[in-house]
């Protein structure tokens, strides 16, 4: 399906054409600069990114801040030489940077990254690309209310990823229609043929089937190409993908469809790019973004945090729903997403108060963790919210968010065997292990309501991936309302000069923890209880302190042995300093159904146990 | 759409229609028992059980090894009264059993697990059953090739799940004739309507796009739903799914088709069983299975692994794929499955000399684990293999393996900044961490061709979840052919009763260990080294004789400070003894991307860093 070209027209493509293959030299003398990189992955999608550069995208590279600015993000990642060469069309990098693709210390690096102003998140885990695509079109159309688009360049063997129709599905029922899906239908994946080869209508009619409006297109024809992105934007009442049929590594005979010419550099890449006809330096004039004034915001009010009376019993996962709703109030960045579990985790109580700050996303947690990266992107603040042991779906986004350099807050109720009849499978147990090896994680687990409450409202002005841990039960609030709890700090509990032993628990075995003080004080053997309420960044002074004056610490955690909280008390022994004796109780077995105290006792984490142990650790050692 | 019944089949359906309503009797009994649990998420799908047992399910309870069974798996784990209730009218458990549901030491958890001989998996974290059902039906038709089906039961909300849509898409590929969907569509989720509601089509559409039948049925008309299974069955050129509309509650007028009656007993139990017409006590005599002669399959054999040569250069995955190729040779219950790159894993030197044993799953990890899950249920060793932090991806199946007792090989390539160019989102910086937090779990990380080659076989006989980190560059042989590595063991690679430093690395660290000691013994500081290659179990009496004889320990790891070998270590000294200095080396900043060299320099895990940290730790300690 042709249509008469006027002499202008034809220009305009040629131009295009010649674009697409001055994107293909590029991303091949990137490779071969680098000696690495995936350039017949870049040169498959050259010509869509051409097209979309020079005629559809809206962008300013000199003020990437520019809320009018569309968003242009790379699913397929490994296409980075592709990325760098349109930032050089665009006269946001020279040449010479160009060259520095995958060196020490370029910004250029393997698969992009926020590193470059103009990169919004991080990709190269693929099927990612599309979820925060779907968080960045929902800030604009819901959140900042500006018409910018979004254009997400995906693969075709990442649509084998469950993540890329958690976003169709996601983006089709809320009818994103600034949100353009372009798959690079290149027949190829890493080791082979994907399954569906260029049969475009196997994903068209999937994607279709998801409520999505849907483009087949030769992605070498640049005024079919043309067409296509025209029909995505004047498609206004749904999302758009365009599935376009394109050849790996077109325009360089000895790759062009081959299989075994993933993520290599060209053999002869002189030769290579004399079949493409040359270097060129065209350089694209990119349309300036539309005029937008994003919904004003308030941001950094002082909330009015609930405060809860010592001695009532409150869960904590009430309180951070509570104080959630309150620092909604006093801050208009804030926003909430929810994995379909909202009365459970109480973040419905922010929806209930700022329902257009709420975001319901389902029973699909890599969507949801996806979109509050996206949100942040555009600024916002997002907190999201599923059980703890349920955000174990999404730790590929949780540790791609780290490499985003991404500002998130999660948090995850239920967690531990404290909730007790429903069973191992809704338990988080790995939770604290988890979160705290992300990179620049912090990693908070609050004892009571007015701990949680606060922590609540702190975490939303630490940088990078923040996570805290909610209880399903109620415990006794035992801190005052105008207590203070620095991330990074601790409460000591109980403490005396002749402490012989220090019991560091935070979360519900604090309570415990405290209840074996009793207990051993009563035996004549005083010992230290430490609330360590922030296991990531970890209070080491205090933790030091206890082992000078008590020599002995033990650690107890509703949590399995490995990489939580008695890792964590670790990290204060390690510069060379004496270690104190120490003891570890934690969860070791695997859980059945049975009360929350039975649980606590089955796994040997209450105050009997930690009696005992101190007990043992005191006799055991001089 | 009705078909004019005889009297005969009347009274069948009249019988159905009563198992139907005591399978939602026992379900509401056995709530009320527990005083918590999901009757009205049981009672939406008690029709479409009751006939699925009475009419279509072959099983015999009595021998649930019987390979010719077919296989039942509630993906909506949460139903489990439901299956409690049809266990009981298949006589495989009694009413006083039914009423023991989530009490302390019952098999009869909040959610099914495999404590249960006739539940194979474990759910109760949703979009999970399904992807396991993909796997057991594999196994039935390629490797086990016997004529049994997989009957899943799925819930409306878990739609959502990408992980559904991976193995929709897996399963509609592959034709998997024997697996049935019967998705429960109840229109309500935990906290309100799901997307779609009652619109069956929605889910239809979607689910044919994926290449399976579908059929549409009132989910409470038993005579529907009994020919909605006889056409699954006579489908034989594809997966099934049966969307069958459901009243959530059914039966019960205070809770049928009511918000916020999601996982709680019913108010007045005694009141919903009259209106249900009363207990009931049917037994139902459930059709035995099909005969079934299994593939033999060899097990146990000892492999004939490859042979390095010390001195050589060689890459940890590359011994992997050689050895799972020669333990292929070997063990004929050794399976494999990749994520789409198994050259890169090197697994396609597995699929290259045992094609039937190799499954392609492409880029879809939570379907390949699943796969493997469902594999091993049947018996089979499966090795799902991908890059390290791509298994990231599939932590939530990985942690629910474990409550299914599920004995699962996970081997991650292309381990930490090690691999040099491509950059963080590559680099598996979290995976001990996280695999070490898994219950009862193994964790291996061999630093050379010979040590890898072992473990890969070793770990074949391990139980539970084994993960085999490999790395991508090449690394001296260090190690002969000879040599054996126990699980839970280490080897000393230096050692004299004179040495006043103990360096405890792993993977490529050893070999940047072994220089520093190298190091330090031309500076007069003798230096043990320990190659701690098993992390989990980790051996505690050679840590702990070298704490004894050095007093200092370095760890050093190409892998977050969280969770890792530094915390592995730790394991030794939680039991009150003195503990030794400690230093900890890892990667601490966020990488970009550098040679495998440069990169081991920026994080500060490079020979010249660990004889430093030596140099301070001496001269800072008495």
């Amino acid at each position: 399906m042709t249509t008469q070209n006027t002499p202008d027209t034809d220009a305009r493509y040629d131009r295009l054409r010649e674009l697409g293959q001055q994107l293909r030299v590029d991303s091949v003398r990137a490779a071969d600069a680098a000696g690495s990189g995936h350039p017949t992955s870049s040169m498959s999608a050259a010509d869509l990114a051409a097209v979309l550069l020079d005629a559809h995208l809206r962008y300013d590279f000199d003020d990437p801040e520019n809320p009018g600015n569309d968003h242009l993000i790379f699913s397929k990642g490994h296409a980075s030489p592709l990325v760098y060469a349109m930032g050089k069309a665009a006269g946001a990098l020279t040449d010479e940077q160009l060259l520095t693709f995958r060196k020490n210390g370029s910004l250029l690096e393997g698969h992009p990254t926020p590193r470059i102003p103009w990169v919004d998140v991080a990709t190269g885990s693929l099927g990612q690309g599309l979820p925060f695509g779907v968080g960045v079109a929902l800030a604009g159309r819901d959140l900042d209310r500006v018409p910018y688009r979004v254009w997400v360049v995906c693969g075709d063997s990442e649509m084998a990823e469950g993540s890329m129709w958690e976003a169709f599905e996601h983006a089709g029922y809320e009818k994103l229609a600034n949100l353009t899906a372009i798959i690079d239908v290149n027949r190829l994946g890493q080791r082979g043929a994907t399954r569906h080869g260029w049969d475009l209508d196997a994903y068209a009619r999937r994607i279709r089937s998801f409520d999505w409006h849907t483009v087949e297109v030769d992605g070498h024809d640049v005024a079919a190409v043309d067409r296509a992105y025209a029909e995505a934007a004047a498609t206004t009442d749904r999302p758009t993908a365009i599935i376009a049929k394109t050849r790996k590594g077109q325009g360089v005979r000895e790759v062009a469809d081959q299989e075994g010419k993933h993520g290599k550099p060209l053999k002869d890449a002189a030769e290579a790019i004399e079949e493409l006809g040359g270097a060129r330096d065209l350089h694209v004039t990119v349309q300036p973004p539309r005029e937008a004034a994003p919904r004003p915001r308030t941001g950094g009010g002082t909330p009015e945090l609930p405060d809860y009376k010592v001695g009532d019993s409150v869960a904590t996962r009430n309180a951070f729903g509570e104080a959630l709703a309150a620092l909604g109030a006093a801050r208009e960045d804030v926003v909430a997403l929810d994995g379909e579990v909202g009365d459970s985790t109480r973040a419905q109580k922010f929806g209930d108060a700022h329902p257009d700050r709420y975001f319901q996303c389902y029973i699909a947690e890599q969507q949801m963790v996806a979109a509050a990266v996206g949100m942040q992107v555009r600024g916002w603040v997002p907190y999201a919210t599923t059980f703890a042991a349920f955000l174990s779906r999404a730790y590929d986004f949780v540790r791609m968010a780290a490499v985003s350099r991404a500002d998130l807050n999660l948090v995850g109720s239920h967690a531990g065997v404290a909730i007790g009849e429903d069973g191992p499978s809704q338990m988080g147990l790995e939770d604290l292990a988890a979160f705290r090896a992300v990179h620049g994680s912090t990693v908070l687990y609050p004892c009571d309501a007015n701990q949680a409450a606060r922590l609540t409202a702190a975490m939303a002005d630490a940088s990078g991936i923040r996570y805290l841990r909610t209880s399903r039960g109620e415990s006794p609030v035992i801190y005052g309302p105008g207590e203070d709890f620095p991330i990074g700090g601790s409460k000591t509990l109980r403490a005396t000069p002749e402490d012989r032993v220090t019991l560091v628990a935070a979360g519900v075995t604090v309570h415990e923890a405290l209840a074996a003080a009793d207990t051993l004080a009563e035996e004549g053997v005083p010992a230290r209880v430490i609330d360590l309420y922030s296991l990531k960044p970890v209070d080491l002074p205090t933790l030091r302190e206890a082992a000078d004056v008590t020599g002995r610490i033990i650690t107890v955690e509703d949590h399995h042995p490995e990489g939580g909280l008695g890792d964590a008390v670790l990290d204060a022994f390690t510069d060379g300093r004496p270690v104190p004796r120490l003891a570890r109780l934690a969860v070791r077995t695997m859980p059945g159904s049975a009360s929350p105290e039975e649980q606590l006792r089955a796994a040997g984490i209450d105050a009997q146990a930690i009696a005992a142990t101190a007990r043992g650790l005191l006799t055991s050692t001089p």
